[in-house]
């Protein structure tokens, strides 16, 4: 909007060249990370691939001269198998801006994970967990958003092991004024504990479904809440225990049948759904080494407190790393998981490396 | 198409690495653009949205032993709300290349806004004014490219405060010979004056509407026609004004009603259409400060000399800029506009910093 | 997976920063190739467009203290017209991670040319020959690979002149775990002569038609074999010669006419498909030009050993390079083809760059 011409002095010069601030830090970072897996599902043809989740980023801080200190941040995707769907688009993933200070912390703007969905992806979705304890849940049109754009959060800074995250933004429904959600997390340490709790509330969320018959869209709204706590341990001896249980429930309403028969999507979702997850596992690091252990479990979904049979699932996943360097590693992923009555296996064996 | 292989010698070194050749000059360029708006529409819901301009590029110059210096560039796109239609992706903005000197100027090929949308663009739709310069217009089909790929332009060097662009390009139905555009841009600076002029002739652009009766597609072509004047007086003591007028039409063709009925699109889009645009605003430096105010309006449409009640718009912003420091700011913009008869008022707190 | 913040130091300094160790290598590479052309085919408008081939990529290597040095490579795609097909889209081209050792050669894994193709890619598709050569096959569903993912590949080292590669990966259908395909390729070097040799085999691969009466979609599988020979002559005085012989076939099953009739794609594509290819040409070598002449033709699809009439194809090109500096270069080519008994002329004049 602003034009560059008018506002910043840019200079050409040999090699790579950085604007006329000196204090203009930007950074290359990225990772390097290969997999071949193979995916086996009773009843159906294995599935063997090689994915591909390296991506890069650029991101930056400048000193302010009448201002905190800038942050930003633009990440691309990971490059996928090319098939065009966002592989390696920038901007795709952490994507913001704000200011930060060490003594009021951090508040930023933009697009990144919500302050609950970060712990559940780490630790309590690794090793291989994510099945079950991340994107596994039943529970219709979801029980937390994970990425999300239209998104403010304060990161507060480190008060003697006690850290915490605030944030709020828009929910999946953009354009009405009633999808929104708000988040919140904790984290204390001490010593060889470390304790986490999350907590996420949305309203407005749009829920859609398919109607096989009718081949039309039904939708509804729910205002959905999900809580989590959590711990880990890691001792000096390279042992290390976690766990973590979570709640979700949603009560849906604003039911739209579209083209469907009356009462379709009210019967099909219920007026309240919920489910609990958990997740536990241990660790040893001995030299290069690392050996992990870990186990999750849904329970069977609840419509209006009536259990959904077969909805439970459950994977225990175990994984040994070996640090080719330090900041790359090779690994051996094995788990088998049941995910809605089906029996799944998974090897994998994979390269990391981050710069 | 040829290998860089058998051209060109590459190096890997420790931390980033350049091509051997040391005047290969690459340069890493972008901004971070957030800013959160509130969009209230009467009678519709109000949207509250974070919007990410942020973009990068790469950008480069080299010294020709046996040509002049060759300029280059390849810009991404916005990152956007990340819903992966075309977000963050590279070459979606200005990217071209070309060659340059001082005596004759910078000849170029590729990607980038016409001479005269250069001008709509800057400093004429700042701030705010768009919805009603920019994109506003009633004709259909258009009346000028705005950045457009298939072009060549050449832009002169500074002729004691004159300077000039011509362009030439293909239009939005390339695989028809026919679909061109012609463009110039001239400015005259003068102690504290400027001068803009812009024209922009085009010809077999392809009009498609759809018909809501049978959900055809009907299609015609226009020759359109958009010149602009304007100038800009910037005085010592902080204190500036503008004013653009901008003159539009477009003559309609080969009309192809589809599947709908005879004469549909005839009697909808007539035979040649026309409008008129101002803007005007004025502005004050102080300090670290700059207040700006803008007024833009669109005539009512005119479609084979009849006036379309309702189609007039316009739009009044007021703006005020902090720089927190060089190359960074933030403001807070507020406009009221009346777009096709709807009343529309748009809040924005925004940061912007360039590097 | 491994989260960044766990396993590696991140360090912001002033200007561009890398990581912690000083021998990460990280290198941005690509091309400007920019070029205007006219295709003009008998009976249809003739098309005037500005192509833009330009792309970035990020690569780079890594001495591991406990495996062998680390490659990788992140590689965007052409920036197109923009039209948001993928364009300028990171990770499309060839993208990849893997070891290398100057005693065994390179392993790699992801995505990139299947050992036959990056023969027929260069040197025998240049100049301008890829419209027959390349992508002029008639073979139902394709007789090669070109650029795959799910990839794995080991590049020997040079043995005395001798060099080659074997890969194997994932087919167009990598839900079905028989799609698949190996790949070879063999390069011998001696005084002025080159010889290579290429083979690719892969089964199961998705072949899909369209009945345009029912407007259904017919599928097969078929297994394809592809093989080629072809020497280079480079002499001292500057003169080169090139030739090639490509053999394809491809055997059809799994016969689906979707709600088309019995025996619709049975007797469209039959039970076996043979067609043969060669490429040829000269170049000459003086100062700063090179002078280059190609010719390329494919003999009449075969199906079930019965010709095909008008499936013939052949082109012959001429091009002429003016390197402007050591690793820049301005070209005309001039080309004319009959493509399946069409009549085709282009001419095309651009600029390429490599950094």
């Amino acid at each position: 909007m602003f034009r560059k011409s008018l506002l910043a002095a840019s200079v050409v010069a040999s090699l790579i060249t950085f604007p006329a601030m000196a204090n203009d830090a930007i950074e290359l970072y990225g990772q390097v990370a290969i997999s071949a897996y193979s995916f086996a599902e009773d009843g159906k043809d294995t599935v063997n691939r090689i994915e591909n989740e390296s991506r890069i980023g650029f991101r930056g801080t400048k000193e302010m001269a009448r201002a905190p200190k800038l942050v930003w941040q633009i990440e691309g995707n990971n490059v996928g198998w090319s098939d065009n769907e966002g592989d390696g688009q920038l901007g795709l993933r952490d994507t913001y801006a704000g200011f930060t200070d060490d003594s009021w912390g951090l508040v930023k703007f933009g697009r990144f994970d919500t302050p609950l969905y970060r712990i559940i992806d780490w630790p309590y979705s690794n090793p291989g967990l994510g099945n079950v304890f991340d994107w596994g849940s039943d529970i219709d049109g979801g029980a937390n958003y994970s990425r999300q754009s239209d998104q403010i959060s304060w990161d507060s800074p480190n008060w003697a092991g006690f850290t915490m995250t605030l944030a709020a933004g828009r929910g999946n429904n953009p354009n009405d004024s009633d999808s929104n959600f708000y988040g919140a997390a904790a984290h204390y340490n001490t010593g060889p504990l470390t304790l986490h709790a999350g907590y996420e509330y949305g309203t407005g969320r749009l829920v859609e479904l398919e109607d096989n018959d009718t081949e039309s869209t039904l939708s509804a709204t729910s205002d959905y809440m999900t809580y989590l706590t959590g711990f880990e341990l890691a001792f000096e001896n390279g042992i290390g225990l976690f766990g973590a249980y979570k709640v979700m429930s949603a009560d849906y309403s604003n039911y739209d049948n579209g083209d469907a028969g009356q009462g379709t999507i009210e019967t099909r979702i219920g007026d309240k759904q919920d489910q609990t997850s958990y997740s536990v596992g241990a660790l040893y690091n001995i030299g290069y080494w690392q050996f992990k252990l870990g186990y999750a479990a849904n329970s069977d979904l609840e419509i209006d407190s009536n259990k959904v049979d077969g909805t439970a699932d459950h994977v225990i996943s175990g994984q040994t790393i070996y640090f080719i360097d330090n900041n790359a590693l090779v690994y051996l992923r094995l788990k088998a998981m049941e995910i809605n009555e089906s029996d799944i296996t998974e090897a994998r064996l994979g390269l990391e490396y981050y710069f």
